[in-house]
């Protein structure tokens, strides 16, 4: 069955974490609101009208006659389906660990542009998303990556993926996290680079799956830009 | 198998969370932090040794020779293990999703003190929490709750809770929201009350739940402070 995506046009947002995961997988599906002339107001009407199950906030995905929103819960529901997470609940539990890990940096990132509120328009929150930069670029970014580089130093896990021997959703998210990163704070992720050679080598084994690498130079791949979650605002990197 | 919760004394936090479901469930559990004298010891070396599975903070779980952090990621396994969500797949991951709505309410609310950086003082950010807490009270308290009450108010769920006929941690842990906003923000609760009547019935059926009602009397339970995420600034209510 074609699953169906919803997402604000225009960004690749938090929409791209679940796009990574279908195009890796090859899954039948729609990007509804980018494929179809009708799209948002479908969006529009689920956001208001859903009965019992109603997502909080776009992405959320239609699966047959379901809805799920929140991009983690997406994430574990594909990861099952699309066999991008272990079959060992624990292991399994460890690839939604590191998702939700992930999600924390991401809303970190939003913060930095938006630190007072996120209804104001950044151009009202300038010189408090300067002061929050500065903090993320100097400890939250290597706390985040440094996770990551210390996981990926440990054999133990069997493989050169996060969770051992599969790709796992958790990768892919990485992979764009850190894509993400690069070209909000490319200054900081300069300085940073050399402490995470591992974390830079998933990113780059991510980009060079087939499907991902063929899905990144499609038209559906949209690029970054300053409507999103990741933005290069000049005065927030150094 | 006795679990052991690792988390941070002297704070209810994140931990509470998972408190909250390991109590209703009756599980045999040790608070290792404040219930053994090495248990800060024990929570450092976790979180520097452990090997291909580190927790990114705490709280976190050990369940056997298994490390689970994030709050979401340890109630999705605690669901599993305590009957703390439904066994339906869909059913289980709305709970997850309802549950990742709270957590992301949780970090706004932490944002509120802390908007310029988690790592500065509270008194060195002030005059920006007081512009972030204006807009989190006015908007977002009633969108995170609003969204709560509608799914209440929708009967084909088939039961009290939020998704039906039991209990579910996603229920327990709209509760301690509820409670923790109450205790942050008292005047804006009381103006947005008069709008959630379903939320506020339920928090007070979990509080009536005999096996949390007897936790809350309990010293276990500990009170709400401001070294939480939850702080009472009267300065930051209105």
């Amino acid at each position: 069955m074609t699953l169906q995506l919803y997402y604000w046009p225009g960004l690749p947002g938090r929409g791209e974490f679940v796009r990574l995961a279908l195009e890796q997988a090859g899954a039948p599906y729609v990007d509804l609101v980018r494929d179809t002339p009708k799209g948002m107001a479908a969006l529009m009407e689920i956001m208001e009208d859903e009965g019992a199950t109603p997502p909080f906030a776009p992405p959320f995905l239609k699966d047959g006659k379901h809805i799920i929103g929140q991009t983690a819960a997406i994430l574990l529901h594909l990861g099952d389906t699309l066999n991008l997470t272990p079959r060992d609940p624990f292991k399994r539990i460890w690839v939604h660990q590191m998702q939700l890990t992930i999600v924390d940096a991401v809303a970190e990132v939003h913060n930095v542009h938006h630190p007072i509120a996120v209804s104001a328009y950044y151009e009202d929150q300038k010189p408090e998303a300067r002061r929050a930069a500065k903090a993320f670029r100097d400890e939250r970014i290597p706390k985040f990556l440094g996770w990551f580089e210390r996981i990926l130093g440990n054999d133990e896990r069997g493989g050169k993926w996060l969770a051992g021997r599969s790709v796992s959703y958790a990768d892919l998210s990485l992979f764009h996290l850190v894509e993400g990163l690069r070209y909000a704070f490319p200054k900081a992720m300069k300085r940073h680079q050399p402490e995470l050679p591992r974390v830079m080598a998933l990113a780059d084994a991510v980009r060079d799956l087939p499907n991902i690498a063929a899905y990144l130079k499609s038209p559906r791949r949209l690029a970054f830009n300053e409507d999103g979650i990741f933005r290069h605002y000049p005065e927030l990197d150094g």
